[in-house]
């Protein structure tokens, strides 16, 4: 007999009929009542057992953890707590679970602790929640992108250019570490002898090929993974992260924030319909973490309430310069309680400025734009003031960035000009190039890092979190 | 004014309204037609501009590949091949295209040649439409397993693990190669100095880590980058590629083939509603491209017939028993035409059986079952009669091997002493053996390399052409 997943139970419509359900076992209350659970929802189906009629050895087997099947009638529940339940009428167990031995007991945990379980905090309730929230929030960027017209794009992992300067790499290569990789006369390393005959390295950005196909299919957009190789042990940085990508011809900068303000907000609604009972788990997990805060830090708006007010609000857009005047003249500026205090106009602007903007100053989601041109990257469209770049930055509230984007530099001569200046190879990048050479256009795009978003759609603080198995320095477990 | 695209004009629906077109040109005819793409889709817009109203310096550079900006009314077109024209008041030239320097000109290019150029062949009807049915193609595979419940799950691309034993692996490592990486006393690498603080490699398969996630979520997917550093040059093979593997809890094998089966038909299906005109283009394509080859060699079947043919008929489940024999009293057998004459039970398949049994015998997608234990991997469920285990390949018309999968040994000691006769370390895979330790169960899965499924739909020959930017041995360009 098929089994009947849980969320199918849950909605009553076998009401009365002989059903199997199969999952795992959260709590065996009382020797009568198992919450069981499948994975299709956060919430569990109560299975009621009349322990008079079944051998006690097999009962004692009903621990948490354990994987059973039960056959029965699904009834309207007398109890509180559920609408359903199911009256058992045969139970089996599939796979036991010794409750001395299983390291997820129905009691709260460390999040620490679920980090070295990996493989099995996706069977706790939170770590469920934000797995499925991750996974309709992966769908709705498909989604939203594909009912645009956009093209998907795999970008290559591994790649021969290192030109584009987002953050330290990793190498791939097939050569060995001993010191008996083939050398040139030299003595460097002879990576002709290499897998792909050349210096590899896995990619920190797609966005250089994405550009190459949207000066074909015009909207574009890639979603992989991509890397950094950065010894940031930070609650915001993993080494191996997703990215999304959009790049769209004939877009400027506006029309790029634009996208940026669309694109999200639509994900968030998509995430909030479809995801009702996950996000109000989630929201009452952050508020119980949040009692054990003083007042002061903990959130003004519920999890629920902060995402409805990012749909309902226009992301604030304000120009590099304005920023710099209003952290000049701010008092944590001013009683230099910042630890980089804002002196002048060209600064790099720290967290802790990008927190102050947005959360005290505006407290709103924040669009910067029109950066210094030296604290940007080469292939940012330079402005008629020819100081400033067409780069724009989204800042969320708890999260700082989320979004870096820009008008791209479409005039060759200018774009090489810039190479020549930041000692990028032209002979590298010739492909990139020629997208200047032929047919070039205005365009724009920008890049989301998922996790990011992951990270605010389900109000978790640590990105290890939002993430089935984190890659950071020293940890590759699993 | 904003500009419409290509694919909104040519349904009408703006028809005698001024409308804005942005896109490359394609072709120039007369000096007075010209063939306008977007990249919405594979059809031009023609827009005719009267000669003696532009200045003939404007309209020199008017060339194949520029990018322009053309203002005027939509309107019928009297002539032949298009419904609508626009009829152009202004003309802008955004990004010129030497002619001389151009490399995609209005011709017939070898596809080995535009593989030299990947970063301009999009630029191309080919190009364009293969990537338009890949990137509808992956939104197809997200839109099934979503809409039927499945959780995706980024399961790591860098790993710790060298397990799985699907391949050949790649390094990925922060250290120099140059000899002066950081040693042991023994004189090996230290792989603690390491980035991850062990040695790793980019995955070859997503599933057993998908496992641990099934073994709570229920139904689960993963579709990412995938990696085998073998020295492959063949036109099936790539050294990175996009995989599909779901995972599913409670399912056997039966359960699994036909997940699998009605999986690759609903993407079909999804593909052939929303690329008609693609697949019309690629239909065509392949038709010219076997013009050219003995009558023999050519398909019986044109493109859409061949993808019609697949929904329309049950996919043959054979056992690797019955193969043998079907394969052993077969022609090609007998006459010793196999590369690999099959002589007994256990042999293993080469691509010449399969295709012998597809393309010859049975003229359908099979599902071969059942294969011997001794040629398949550690964690297939064991079958009653102790040597064959619950594998399944699906195997495709011109395509070979499409899907591996199998239902999993969810049993402990059976596991364990399987890893031991192939010396797999169980310290290596505590975690994986965990999902058995605890709360295991019946499942089962499989992996499809979506580039193969790409080949099949757009008839293309070569898997180089159906990734924008392939990784071959001696080959990382872009």
């Amino acid at each position: 007999m098929r089994h009947t997943k849980v969320i199918d139970l849950l909605n009553g419509s076998s009401l009365l009929q002989e059903i199997t359900a199969k999952g795992w076992v959260k709590t065996f209350r009382n020797n009568q009542f198992i919450a069981l659970n499948d994975g299709s929802t956060i919430h569990n189906i109560q299975c009621v057992v009349d322990f008079e009629n079944f051998p006690a050895e097999l009962l004692k087997k009903v621990t948490t953890g354990a994987a059973i099947a039960v056959k029965g009638t699904l009834i309207e529940s007398q109890g509180a707590g559920q609408k359903f339940e199911i009256q058992v009428k045969s139970l089996e167990i599939l796979g036991e679970s010794d409750p001395e031995k299983f390291p997820i007991q129905p009691k709260k945990h460390s999040l620490e602790f679920l980090r070295e379980n990996a493989h099995l905090r996706v069977r706790t309730n939170v770590f469920g929640a934000i797995m499925r929230v991750r996974s309709v929030l992966s769908y709705a960027v498909h989604k939203y992108f594909q009912e645009s017209g956009f093209v998907y794009v795999n970008t290559p992992i591994i790649t021969g250019s290192d030109a584009e300067g987002a953050g330290e790499m990793f190498q791939v290569t097939s050569l060995s570490l001993d010191g008996n990789a083939p050398k040139n006369e030299d003595g460097t390393i002879n990576y002709k002898e290499d897998f792909f005959g050349k210096h590899t390295n896995l990619t920190v950005s797609g966005q250089l090929e994405a550009e190459t196909y949207a000066m074909a299919l015009g909207q574009v957009y890639t979603f992989g993974p991509t890397f950094r190789a950065e010894n940031s042990n930070t609650s915001r940085h993993l080494a191996e992260f997703w990215m999304i990508e959009p790049e769209v011809a004939f877009n400027d900068l506006d029309a790029n924030m634009d996208l940026a303000e669309d694109f999200i907000k639509s994900i968030i609604r998509h995430v909030m319909e479809k995801c009702e009972d996950d996000l109000k788990f989630l929201e009452q997990r952050l508020k119980d973490e949040e009692k054990s805060k003083p007042q002061a830090e903990r959130s003004e708006m519920s999890l629920i309430e902060k995402l409805q007010f990012v749909l309902e609000n226009n992301f604030k857009r304000v120009s590099y310069t304005e920023a710099i005047d209003i952290l000049k003249a701010s008092k944590p500026n001013k009683n230099k309680k910042f630890q980089y205090i804002i002196e002048e106009w060209g600064a790099d602007l720290q967290s802790e400025h990008e927190r102050f903007l947005v959360e005290k100053h505006f407290k709103c989601p924040v669009i910067l734009f029109d950066y210094p041109a030296n604290i940007k990257a080469f292939y940012m469209r330079l402005n008629e003031d020819g100081k400033t770049v067409r780069a724009m930055d989204i800042l969320f509230p708890g999260i700082g960035e989320i979004v870096g984007g820009s008008q791209r530099e479409e005039r060759y001569d200018v774009l090489v000009e810039k190479m020549k200046a930041l000692d990028i190879s032209e002979e590298e990048l010739w492909w990139y190039l020629d997208t200047r050479r032929f047919g070039s256009a205005v365009h724009s795009g920008f890049g989301l890092g998922f996790e990011r978003m992951v990270l605010f759609v389900t109000g978790m603080t640590n990105i290890r979190d939002v993430i089935p198995f984190p890659r950071t320095p020293q940890n590759a477990e699993f």
